[in-house]
């Protein structure tokens, strides 16, 4: 059972919080706006979103940083996934 | 009797709780938008919605996450459907 | 003495509730928004509407569903009618 | 003296109470965006208004139901006055 | 010492009281939006403002109906001044 | 040590109280929006700006009337300047 | 470990408080929206972002004024990073 998001989303499986602290970063909570460290599991195919086209740039592996502030959360077989449009990707982390 | 939806709309009907759990998708509540699992059962012809050309991307059929922040719901017949935009859809489970 | 709608406003007059009844179509009440059934009984000319080509999809006589959010309310000898822009239309029963 | 309306703004003056009553329209008082009857005086040239092309489609002496959420009142050689833009103007009334 | 509009703004001089009186005119105060009566001292050059063609369909001497919300106001060698956008202006008093 | 504004943004320095008064202009202060004059130190490139082609029309050594209410103020090397975009630049004062 | 950002985003390390005495500028603190000194150490492709073509004009190692009110901070191997759009950015300190 796998989750296809559509158009300009993009599900991703937040970053266990022991990698966080193995990889050094530390998010500061913030009340409007929670960033969040998470990997891309899925990649919808972009397209004529709203009226303008959009080109995905994200791939299935990365490490992002998000804004979660409009994401969805969705827990689908014991794992907790967030659907977020890609403009809410931040930066990719390499 | 049955719902044909204009432009962007799609009509959902609500996959019942059972179904949900054996699935074990579970979605956590949230005060300003709640995630929701349905079926696709009737969907709009798409074509220029609100001056932006839409292309329907889900099927009857389709078990769909989608955001009920803006559906309306109606019952008819005595089964309770959901009228969303496409937009509204998150992603399709499979 | 009749109403000419303007643009893409379609004029509706309410499905009694009798009628709402045999039918066996339930509109739940909602703070924000009240779906509504309803009568098409005139259909504006449509065309480019706030800078957007706009083109009616419905006709007199469709019996639809509305969300009442944004109608106005008129009463003419005698009859109630709702004005609404074809946007606030989501489905035609049929 | 007389007011010559800009782009697409029509001047309406409210058709009087007792006419209201003869004709049998009753407009319901509603706090967020108040209907009216009125019959207009002067009608803007139209033309390009905010980036968009308006034409106008209402002529003077329609009698028209609007919308009077923004719309401004004026008062001149003792008449009443209300400036709107067309697309405030919900129907015409035949 | 002269104040040169940019863009689409309109320098307006508030005709007096007195004249206001002699006119007929009367504008009701309302809380949101004063009505205002006023007479053209300047003129910008019009041509693209925020990305939309903008021709200036008012001239140096208009008398005009305008609608205070968003003007500013500017007192210059002891005359007060209000700089408007020419969208503010709702029609010419002839 | 200079600013170089990007984009259709202005590098303004306040005209001296003194200065003001000699001039015989009086800004009335106002909540929501304070105008002010001020002289224009640097001009950004202008180009196309969030997806407009904005050209700009003040120069260097220009007296200006500007709305404060969305420029940032950066003091350096003991002088206080403001940034605002061109837009919102009223009017240039000769 | 290295912050990629997308689109029209630029990743900033805040300017020292030391740094900024030495170059003289004090930034006033200001609730809604806190203007900052900062040097840019990863830009963006630009290109296509909301429908809208971006050109970057901020290069690795420019010291920037930008504007925190939308940025997201992020801490990573023990420095802490500003990720805004480059449209926050206002002016670059020469």
């Amino acid at each position: 059972m796998t989750l296809v998001p559509l158009g300009d989303r993009v599900v991703l499986k937040q970053v266990e919080a022991e990698e966080t602290t193995k990889s050094g970063i530390v998010l500061p909570g913030q009340a409007q706006e929670k960033p969040q460290q998470a990997e891309v599991v899925a990649v919808g195919p972009g397209g004529v979103v709203d009226g303008k086209e959009v080109k995905m740039e994200v791939a299935v592996g990365d490490k992002v940083i998000y804004s979660k502030y409009s994401g969805t959360e969705v827990k689908m077989d014991g794992t907790e996934y967030i659907i977020v449009k890609q403009n809410d990707i931040l930066a990719i982390v390499k």
